[in-house]
């Protein structure tokens, strides 16, 4: 039967990059593509004993429907964790989510009207851009000038086109691991509210610093619900469970609960009481411990095996945490068209162009160094270096 | 901070019920207002034990990110239990989502337009109609007659109006516990053959049947992807898991798969593969054989105490499967505005204006018989009688 789909149908086009990696998948690739974590530093035992207590503790609650919120005491939980990182929040600013691409979509449906524009980084997520694209806003993308966050640029830009939302990914960004320093997010903070513009600021990586303390969260500044802040335990738990969280004002969560209750009635009971007992019961800071300085050691790996194989022949960022370093070719080079001579070569990564909006780059690439090992990292770099 | 939402937000109305049954979650309330299972009948030990081998088979991709379409075993495995109910299908048809509710998100994002009508019965399924409502659906119901379904008039209907979709839960529906026939459903699907308007069957009750087998699912008699159809552990398993399925065409799925991704990426895959273990380990036909039991006798207990209770008072469905009786008080009574002095007394329903698009009824409520034990049915339908 031939379908006829809603007009917003034609805005959500599948990624040819995404069928082109599926072969990324294979065992013997050396992938710099996705955006995952290392699965063999998963605190399995500590998740098991979790769900085994929960489990086991004969009552059937955990298995039943559950409140739309979600279970109060991990929304108790994260909000302290919240204080930790500065913002000043409480259980009732609190939303638990399918990961925060579902606290994506969720406010992409509260805000974005069909034409409305969304003022992003360039590069940005993919899963943002794909996410507004679905209900078909338009973009428009931060000025930046050689000291970073071009101000007067970027006032006259919103004053101009009255922007809907701004998304920014404002520590250890994905792709390029680049972030803003305080001023900048001071600076980006005054002008939201100078022109009532919220800023949904998606911050997965924050806890993954390697250099220092992350900057703090955009939100920490805020004082009126300027800031909707999104959170999740993919890269710092794991991200096969799919559990994120927004923080916002008590109005803006009742709206999104309205939304939530729509979309799939509340995120798994189960798997909310089994995440409480973990962070309750065993050391989350350990753990993060544990994978910082895990991915720490696989970025200077990275960066020096970078350094060593494409010393003239590219620039790359140096990210103090996050999950990701942006190579740039010389103009003239175009990664999707070399992709698949890596990818016969064995060695996978994303083309920058994906993660553009409007102005495409050709010459860029995310390169990933959390998933792979030391010694995949090492030989990966000098594969991707002899296609050049 | 004042925020400006998208137009979709007008229509997305919290319900002033909800807020009054959030008193029906107190301890001294009896609630047939719930759609829930029996909470000490769910699988605990199995469960556990699932999530325990899965956890403990020291292979950490259980927690890693997965694909969109879901686990393929899992896949595979439900693809089967389809064909036993007569649906041929294959793992390629099936797309894992978040409990059905996140199966009719989708498919509105997919196919609703704003100002597009769709086709339900009348009363329908709450959850259904806040989807549809979200992307501003119109709603058109279908015409009944004393026989059932009109099908004459629901032709001319069709023809006049075009439906994007017609949604129906065809057995033991949500709120009224109705059923529709074989020639019904035969009916129907000839008809939405011939106007081209797929339709969405929702089916998470079919296998709660007392007195007898269901009827065939509609997608069992559908040869070109008409049917879209929706499947669930909550009733079977576990709603607390949050674990569904959408049965169609490759091309639908393709196109689902794109608008989960932008929804949450994916479904948990823990949560999948733990499923997989308990529906291939265990027995989950016993276990629905003794829900089966349990709800039968408590069905014909709640009939019961409804005829010793309201025999010349009331009218009222007698459902063959499913959770849910529909009461219907004489024309004049409000269950709406009773439902104070119920909560007083310390029982509850839900009114059944609330399940009404465009027409309402004022005297009708809706009654679960599978949550409340056996003794709540008799103490609850005597209080019941008491405030009218």
């Amino acid at each position: 039967m031939q379908y006829t789909f809603a007009e917003r149908v034609t805005h959500m086009d599948s990624s040819a990059i995404r069928e082109l990696l599926k072969v990324a998948e294979q065992p013997q690739i050396i992938s710099f593509a996705g955006g995952l974590p290392a699965a063999e530093l998963f605190p399995l035992e500590e998740i098991k004993e979790s769900y085994y207590q929960v489990l086991g503790a004969k009552d059937p609650s955990v298995l039943q429907y559950g409140a739309t919120e979600g279970y109060l005491p991990l929304r108790q939980e994260i909000a302290a964790q919240m204080r930790v990182r500065g913002i000043v929040t409480e259980a009732e600013n609190i939303l638990l989510t399918n990961g925060s691409q579902q606290g994506l979509d969720l406010l992409a449906k509260l805000f974005i009207n069909p034409g409305d524009v969304v003022l992003l980084q360039n590069p940005s997520y993919l899963g943002a851009i794909q996410s507004f694209q679905s209900y078909q806003a338009n973009f428009m993308t931060i000025p930046t000038n050689d000291a970073g966050i071009d101000e007067n640029a970027l006032e006259v830009l919103i004053k101009q086109n009255q922007p809907k939302i701004i998304y920014l990914t404002p520590t250890y960004q994905n792709p390029t691991g680049s972030t803003f320093t305080t001023d900048e997010r001071k600076a980006v903070l005054r002008i939201a509210r100078d022109y009532r513009v919220p800023i949904i600021e998606d911050d997965p990586y924050s806890e993954l610093c390697y250099d220092g303390q992350a900057a703090p969260p955009i939100r920490s500044f805020s004082t009126d619900d300027e800031v909707i802040y999104l959170g999740t335990f993919s890269k710092t738990l794991a991200p096969g469970i799919r559990l994120g969280w927004i923080v916002g004002g008590k109005s803006l969560i009742a709206k999104l609960v309205i939304a939530k209750q729509g979309a799939d009635l509340h995120t798994g009971t189960l798997l909310q009481r089994a995440t409480h007992y973990y962070l309750t019961h065993f050391s989350p800071t350990e753990h993060i411990e544990t994978i910082r300085h895990a991915y720490q050691c696989r970025r200077d790996l990275m960066l020096s095996e970078l350094k060593k194989a494409f010393s003239n022949k590219a620039l790359w960022t140096e990210p103090t945490g996050g999950m990701f370093i942006w190579l740039t070719l010389p103009e003239g080079y175009d990664t999707l068209k070399l992709l698949p001579k890596a990818l016969a070569t064995n060695v996978a990564y994303v083309p920058g162009a994906n993660f553009y909006v409007n102005k495409k780059s050709h010459n860029s690439m995310r390169l990933n160094f959390s998933n792979p090992s030391p010694s995949q990292i090492q030989q990966g770099i000098k594969l991707l270096a002899k296609i050049l």
